[in-house]
Formats: structure tokens, C-alpha cells, sequence
């Protein structure tokens, strides 16, 4: 962008970044009080329970006198989430003996798409839906993908098809993410999905899932969403097209900023929600911030930390301690959108396994 | 939209609709001097002609001392495209023997209806595109028009098939529409080729006419739009969702307003081009316009006019009297986007011809 500013906005200095780790204690802490695993609590459907989350709507941490923003606990709702999910699977078992599975198909040997691979596996397993993991060497060809999509489309117990991406140079991405079948194709990046995303009157059979994690997020914390002034800042086609389509679709007023809009904080300053997945450490700084406003920061950047054991710690695209002044909620990173993405590819396998068999 | 002022900012007085006329009268006598169809031109691909345009783009209207707007004039330009259509075509049925055909069918007895698919005929005629017309009684049901549509499907002498709407109500549109095939949607509104108009690195088949049409006048008068804070007003499927994805293709920020927006008129006044597709008489005043925007009026809104032999006129969304006291370019209506819809019909119908035929 023609006037960002990429420099780490939190100094290597320990006294700076106290506030940091005050407000995440503080908020970890409060969910820790909150009792999300009880059974008393009746697992129903994840939009109907939106009420029982307005508690945390209310909100605000542990602060000094300057911070003001709620955090958006994206950990605790994502637990919740998982918990509703659970309920449901167990529902539907009992009810027509049907358990939702998901295909996963990893191709190379890339030790982050393997940790990404092994968490959704968890993460399946957790919740009681059934994982099928594919996994091919690096020299594999295409037709050898495609083979196996084919497999899990015509697969009945398969109600959710996953390429984990990124796939090798020598695979043509686009054929093999059209290969799934559009009602098994659980992370919404099929054209078809998109198209009617963008589409007053259609209805997408799958929504992206960090973005639909994001409205999510917006939801259970009860913000207003409707006649807002929106910003979503990235333009992707796994978040920001998605996230600023869906903001759309529920009447946000909704501008994309990207990599050659000039002077984007003079468009950010007037925006009630920010959307940010430009993958740019600290990029939105509290002066690019509409006091009042809410934050959904998606950035997952690592940045050097000598004082981290790892030697670097996780950092947003917006500088949260300067957006925690001005804004009134904001997601941290990490425990903010981040669990969310998974929680709504769980979401949406549930949705696939009760669309297939009629299971409302 | 919250604010917006749907009144006449045109009086009924002849005095105010002076202006108005002289430009336009300026306008034609301008165009008239322009030797459009001489045969010494080379009728090469639409694009590469821009060149040949660039004396527009520096044309002043005949204006008084208040008016400085250029006129965006779409229906020279219409002609012109439809020129170098005609080109191509000939230039193809010499080479391979082949002659695009457009498919249309309606259903009913609309009388605008049948105008429209006259006026599409005609222009088919004109530059030597082969028109093929069905019509079904107001009373036929779903499965006769998917048994014609699933005809025109498998006919190769066809390239392109439209579907007149609307459709009487007894009719699934979604159905119908999604029945055309994604190779001779020439009208754009497959949700495949919306989904990969929204994509980044994908390329849909066919782009909705108007909005393409809306865009080539934009690069016909070598407006930049890269880098640009873009407004599009309205948020339908056939124009403001496509016309806003098509300015982002350019690498335009842009936002789209619609009937939710709150103070639409303080997100004008930062653009500096405005498409509107409101279908709202008059609502965009020169106090919504920046200084030196570009104005690109899609609406066509009867008003009363008892002058008029017809008791009516048209009239754009925007104030157009005014809009040229403080824009630096505005397509007047009738006259501006109207005439490139059909324009953008022929341009994809031998787009799909060629394309089929590896007809470069």
C-alpha cells in the first residue's frame, strides 16, 4: 500500500509489551470462569445459541487506564462452537446413524501443511466426525490427485472433500480445486460457491471458513453488522473477497482496500469494521483507527523476538496494543480468528452430512 | 438510501433543460465529423482500436462558461464497436466459414420485452451475427423453456443464448438461467462465470454486457482507473455487483453503496469514479460529485415531462445538469451506458464464436 507502515509497532522493549500480555491474561483468565464444557448447557443449533454468548459481549479486560477495547476471544467461541457441534453430531447419530467424514488430501511433505493436516485430524476427532486422510508423495501427478478426489466425491460417507493447499508447482491448483464435488466442497473456494456468495438471491453451498469465521465472531459478540461502514483490507480469494461479500451480504457498506489503494488509512478511519488479512505485521496502527470501531485482525505474521524461547512471536496485521485504545473490540492474535477457521470447517462438514440426509 | 433526494433536479422550464440539449446537440455534431465508418479504417480486435479513439477523450463539449464536463458519448462509441464487429466477423466467415448466432428466447407478451429482443435482432443483423428467435406464450411451462434452452445448448451454429427476463412468475428464474450453458452464457449471469469474475486468477467466460459496457467506455476514453477510489451505486446481479468486481479487476478501491447506506453522498464526494446503477431519478446532486470525477450513469428513469410529445423523458441517476458543472466526464442518458449493452451482447457473441472455433 502506497503509504503503509510495516515496522513493528510494539517496541523489543519488555516494558511495551506488558500491556500486550496483561490484556491476553486477563481475558484467558475470564474464559477459564466461564463453564462452556458444562452439560447442563443444551447443545442445539450454533446460530440459536447466540444468546447465551451475549454475556461476553459485555465484556472488558483487565486493562490499564488507557485500554478500552473488549477481546474478541476467538478461542473461547471456537471451543464453544466445537461443543455445539459435538452435540449435534451426537444427535444426528442417534437419530439416523449417520456420521459426517471428511477427506483430506495432502500432497508433499511441507511440515506445516503435515501440522495443519494433523490438527484438523484432532480437531475431527474431537467432535466425533470421521477423518480420512490421503496422503501423496511430492512427485505425484495430477491425475493421481484427481483419482483420489474422485474417490472421496462418489465416497457416501464422505461429506467433506479438503485439498491442503499449498499443493506442488507442478499441479495446476485450479483443475484439482474444481475436481470436488461442489456439495462436498467444505472450504467454499469452488467458483460456483463464490459465484453465488457474490449473488443477491443465491445461496452458496459452502462459505469460505476464515471468513465466515470472522461474521461468526461479529455475531455472537451481538455487533451490528447492517448499515456499517465495513473496510476489509486484502483482496484474497480464501478471505478478503469472501469476508467483504459477506459483509455485503448483510448490509455492511463495504470497501476493499489492497496492495495499490493509495492512502489507506484515510479509508480506514471511516470504518465501524475492519477486516484485516493483508498478512503485513502491525500495519493498522491506532491513527488509521475510527475510535469506536471493531476489529477483526486475521494477519498471522511471525516477527523476531529474542525474548521468545522460538526466537519470534505472532503478531497481527493490526498493532494491538494502539488498537486496543481506540477501537471497541478487537480479535488478538494469536486465540482471535485463528481457531475459528477450523471450528467452521467442522461447521461445515455438519452442514454437508445433514444437507446430504435431510437432517434438520 | 438514508439521504437521498429522489426529486427532478431538472425544472420543467425550458430555461433549465437548455443546457442539456446543447450539449448533447454539441455531442452529435462532433461525432458526425468523425469519419466512424470509413472503410479505410482497419477493423482489427475491439481493444486494440483505442488508440484511434484517444481524439475523444480530449473533446470539450459546446458548453456555457458553467459547464466543463466532457461527454462520454456511448453511442458513437456502440457504433463504433459495432463497426469493428462487423470487421471480424466478415474477416471470419472468409477464413473458416463460420458466422456467430445468437440464441434468444421470450416468454410472454411483455410488449418492452419484444421491443428489446427486436432491437437485439436488428443489431444481430447489422453486423452480420445470425439471430435465432423463439417465443413461447405467457402460459408455457418451466420444462418447455429448458426443452428449448437444452436445444440451443447442443446446436453448434449457436454461440450465445439469452434469455429475455423477466420471466413470467409462474418460472424458476435461478432454474432457467442456470440452465444456459456456461459456454454460451453470453449475458454473464451463470453464477461459474460471476464466481470467477470475483476471483483473483481466474477468468470468467463472459462478463454481464452492461458493466462491460460501463468499463470500455471508461478505457475507450483512457480514464484511468488503477489506483482510484470507485463508487458503484446499487448492488445488483446484472450491474452494480459486476461492475464493482470488474473495477476491482483494475485495481480500483471500491465501494459499493446501496438502499442500507447511510450518508451515501460523503462516500461520492471521495470518489473519482462513480458508476450508478440506482435506478433512482436525479438522486446523485453535484454536491455528491468530487470536483474532476468520472461519471458513469446507468439509470434509465422515465420522469414526467408534459413538454414532452410523450408526457415523458429519460433521465439518468444522476443530476446530470449539474454533474457537468463539476465532473470532468459524464455519460449523458439516453446516449451514454444504453447503447453498449447490445454493443457488449455482439462483442461476447463473437467472443464465444471465436472461442469455440480457435478463431483468432
Amino acid at each position: 500500500m502506497a503509504s503503509s507502515i510495516f515496522s513493528d509497532c510494539s517496541s523489543s522493549t519488555t516494558a511495551r509489551l506488558l500491556p500486550f500480555n496483561k490484556i491476553r491474561s486477563g481475558v484467558l483468565q475470564f474464559c477459564r470462569s466461564v463453564p462452556l464444557h458444562s452439560r447442563t448447557a443444551n447443545p442445539s443449533l450454533i446460530r440459536t445459541t447466540t444468546q447465551r454468548l451475549s454475556t461476553w459481549s459485555t465484556v472488558t479486560v483487565a486493562m490499564t487506564t488507557e485500554t478500552r477495547a473488549k477481546v474478541i476471544d476467538g478461542k473461547s467461541v471456537a471451543k464453544q462452537i466445537r461443543y455445539e457441534i459435538t452435540g449435534e453430531i451426537s444427535r444426528m447419530k442417534d437419530a439416523i446413524s449417520i456420521v459426517p467424514g471428511l477427506a483430506v488430501i495432502l500432497v508433499g511433505d511441507r511440515k506445516d501443511s503435515a501440522t495443519y493436516v494433523r490438527n484438523k485430524k484432532k480437531a475431527c476427532e474431537a467432535v466425533g466426525i470421521t477423518s480420512y486422510e490421503e496422503c501423496l508423495p511430492e512427485n505425484s501427478t495430477e491425475q493421481e490427485v484427481l483419482k483420489l478426489i474422485s474417490g472421496f466425491n462418489d465416497d457416501p460417507s464422505v461429506h467433506g472433500i479438503l485439498i491442503q493447499l499449498p499443493l506442488p508447482c507442478h499441479m495446476n491448483e485450479e483443475n484439482i480445486l474444481n475436481a470436488v464435488s461442489i456439495e462436498k466442497d467444505v472450504d467454499g473456494f469452488h467458483p460456483l460457491n463464490i459465484g453465488r456468495l457474490a449473488m443477491r438471491g443465491r445461496e452458496p453451498l459452502f462459505v469460505p471458513c476464515t471468513p465466515k469465521g470472522c461474521i461468526e465472531l461479529l455475531h455472537r459478540y451481538r455487533i451490528d453488522i447492517k448499515g456499517k461502514r465495513a473496510v476489509v483490507i486484502g483482496r484474497s480469494n480464501i478471505v478478503g473477497m469472501p469476508a467483504a461479500l459477506l459483509l455485503q451480504r448483510e448490509d455492511a457498506t463495504v470497501t476493499i482496500l489492497h496492495s495499490r489503494t493509495k492512502n489507506p488509512e484515510e479509508i480506514t478511519r471511516q470504518a465501524d469494521i475492519i477486516i484485516s488479512a493483508a498478512g503485513q505485521p502491525n500495519m493498522v496502527r491506532g491513527s488509521w483507527i475510527k475510535p469506536g470501531a471493531v476489529i477483526i485482525d486475521v494477519g498471522i505474521n511471525p516477527v523476531e523476538d529474542a525474548k521468545s524461547p522460538r526466537g519470534y512471536r505472532l503478531v497481527g496485521d493490526i498493532c494491538y496494543e494502539e488498537a486496543c485504545k481506540i477501537a471497541s473490540a478487537v480479535t488478538p492474535v494469536p486465540g482471535g480468528v485463528g481457531p475459528m477457521t477450523i471450528a467452521m470447517l467442522l461447521s461445515n462438514t455438519l452442514s454437508s452430512a445433514k444437507r446430504t440426509h435431510n437432517f434438520k
